[in-house]
């Protein structure tokens, strides 16, 4: 080997805001959010160190030990805070195509009038498009990993893997086995085993039956099967809407999740999208399960689907990650957005002013989120081992002003445009407000012009 | 006379989003935006054309009737939206001072541990350099009038003076008229006398009772004796929680809207702030006596005191508007924020996808806040003869892409970083992101100042 080839970055002169993970899945309340001022420092793709910046200079364990090293790239931190990057586990992101053009509808006529005839005239190519604003989105306000499931995935993937985001892809599928089903199940495992790990390792795969009400219960065996061969974790939405709970009740004498459980579906790691009607017992087969719910606030109150009782999903051990779903319901891919209206909506709806403390909040978006998606260990946290996926956020604001409380602004006040820089994998998608990796302006031409087509063959 | 000393601006290539007045105060469901390109025409400190580039070039009514006037601005709005200035219906602006210090408590802890040890030591100074911060943050977020109700009242008139926003001033008072309410009641009273008509017509006031709670009956028909005397309009919190209502029915055997209406407090136009626990026959009441409900989502939610039913207040006749209320409990006093949580809780809540829809919420922010305030026809709308406030929105950024909706990005999509331009009374408060008439990193910097004094000395 010849002379040092790995990056070195230093992140200096910052206040680090670190949910520190729970001790177990039962203790998903009050997480208490580590609060330092120090230095962070990557290399290649990897956090070798956080903490104060004394504790580098007397311990730094890299080859070689000097104080001096040499960084490839300084970075000061002053008047700002660093997190970890922020975790999208429900969305849709090709559906930013349908942004402002789906509101204030029932939900039928919402999918009938709206979603569906446009879903119906999006090519590879116009999904490719959507998902390069969609990212371009996510990573100006700080998120660095989305769970995504929709179709033409191929073209979300070459997004993912151009664009130098996280993603966790899975191409969604519904039927009953014998009406084309079986094929798009097929399409979805192939997707799924091709992909896995692809990206650099910043890709990994789902299987994504679409919901219990649109897969048959022998459909959703084969997918259990399936999963379990191959490991595959699965993402489903579950519990969306009171009127899916009465109909599978109705065919089938159980509620959703009961359902899920008897087909097996739970061999896996599991991710419920939206359990907004959950009772009791199901939160308790969702915790026995190691399942996690992705609360998607924003969306469930504008599809009018209501609130998920995510408190009680906490009580119960559940862990309670957060989505924004598509722009179609949403109308934002924005998780600091989402993780603000999560903690208001707990307080709101349970009359209890002290649900969801900010750490809580914050712990949801991150380590909450990768835990979600079987990236415990990957990403969330800014620990040495983990993989830098970080986001700098300027708090010299009017908006967020006094300074007396980081972790407050962060969750109560912060917006999207706040965050300057992003790195994922230890690379830099941000810098200063710029993107690194995508020409969005491009982009937005490209959806622009999408729309524009598809509205004028309907 | 000599030659001309009018100011001409002109705004040219913009998509102007104007909300349709309503019909009548009992039509206050599904307003219409009226959407066009073209220009807007400013003189001084009023608009005197809004409309497509050739109706000014053939009808401009201007003196002279010149077709190349010489205006001594022009603004190129391609790429924006022009609306009018949002309208901040109930906050406590230098309650910023508090921001990130009071949260995630129990409403007696909020109050007494945190806001009100804070504000006995917050000095006129300390007042005054919060509210820069706080008009700084409004202005940004295309705020360009507040309606405010606090103490050290002085000190926030002097920031509206310097500041060039425009502003409903009250000052806050409670008491049974015995207890040195009698004086604070003088106080507010002459401070309304004051400053009415102040900083060249940008300040209006009204007497400022806090809320029937903290003022005995007696007290209260004292305001509103005064209030008719003197022609002031009255701003009160009213049925915040659901506790304020029990205790008042307790006491006087009467819901907080029926105890209003017994002392008389109807006799000149009153803004209700919050009302979150308002049965039918309040609603009537408030509907009859024209009076208007400040709408105050984010902070009922976060204070969990619940979520007003505006929905059925709207299908009353009632005009209701949004506030932020202070940063203590919201915590931003962020009006395109408010909006989309008012629209998207109106839909959760009813469980109907179709409650106010956006057209409705931008209303309630701009055209519904004028008249909450009794500035219909000065300000809310883009139209000849109105006073120029305005904000100008950027919508080429990925979260606003595709822009097939203009309206929907406004209320669902768009942050308050993107707007770019704010005037006021005809004088530009914000260019290009660059505030004009504050200097925010000196504001901040004094607002930290103070915190730290003042949290070093509790």
């Amino acid at each position: 080997m010849g002379g040092r080839t790995e990056m070195l970055t230093k992140i200096e002169n910052v206040w680090v805001l670190n949910p520190r993970a729970p001790l177990s899945l039962r203790q998903s309340q009050s997480h208490a959010v580590d609060v330092f001022y120090g230095c962070v420092i990557i290399k290649d793709d990897t956090i070798i160190y956080a903490g104060k910046p004394e504790g580098w200079n007397d311990d730094g364990g890299l080859a070689g030990g000097a104080q001096d090293r040499q960084f490839d790239t300084i970075v000061d931190g002053k008047g700002k805070v660093l997190i970890p990057g922020l975790i999208n586990c429900h969305t849709h992101v090709p559906m930013v195509m349908l942004r402002g053009l789906a509101d204030d509808l029932e939900l039928h006529n919402w999918l009938e009038q709206a979603v569906f005839p446009i879903e119906d005239r999006m090519t590879p190519e116009d999904v490719y498009w959507a998902s390069k604003v969609g990212i371009a989105e996510m990573i100006r306000g700080g998120t660095t990993c989305f769970s995504e499931m929709y179709f033409h995935m191929d073209a979300v993937a070459q997004a993912v893997e151009e664009t130098g985001i996280r993603a966790v892809l899975s191409r969604g599928f519904a039927g009953s086995g014998d009406d084309g089903g079986a094929a798009k199940l097929a399409d979805g495992l192939d997707f799924a085993l091709r992909q896995r790990n692809g990206a650099g390792g910043r890709i990994t795969t789902m299987l994504g039956p679409h919901a219990p009400y649109t897969c048959s219960p022998d459909f959703l065996r084969e997918v259990a099967a399936l999963a379990a061969e191959h490991q595959l974790p699965i993402h489903i939405h579950v519990a969306e809407t009171a009127r899916e709970v009465s109909e599978i009740r109705e065919q089938y004498g159980r509620t959703p999740v009961e359902l899920l459980e008897d087909v097996g579906l739970f061999g896996t790691r599991l991710l419920a999208a939206h359990g907004v009607h959950l009772n009791d017992r199901d939160m308790e087969i969702l915790a026995a399960r190691g399942a996690a719910v992705a609360h998607c606030p924003a969306s469930n109150l504008k599809l009018a689907s209501g609130i998920a009782p995510i408190g009680r999903m906490a009580a119960k051990g559940i862990n309670v990650c957060l989505g924004t779903d598509g722009a179609a319901s949403n109308n934002n891919l924005d998780m600091i957005s989402e993780m603000r209206l999560a903690a208001l909506l707990a307080k709101g709806i349970s009359g209890d002013p002290t649900a969801m403390p900010a750490a809580d909040a914050m712990h949801a978006v991150v380590a909450g989120g990768a835990q979600a998606l079987a990236l415990e260990g990957v990403v969330g946290s800014i620990s040495p081992g983990m993989k830098a996926d970080l986001a700098l956020i300027d708090y010299q604001k009017p908006h967020l002003t006094p300074d007396a409380n980081l972790v407050s602004l962060l969750v109560y006040s912060c917006r999207a445009d706040d965050v300057t820089d992003v790195m994922v994998n230890g690379q830099w998608l941000m810098r200063d407000g710029l993107l690194q990796t995508i020409d969005e302006y491009e982009a937005m031409e490209h959806c622009n012009k999408s729309i524009r087509r598809i509205k004028g063959s309907l």
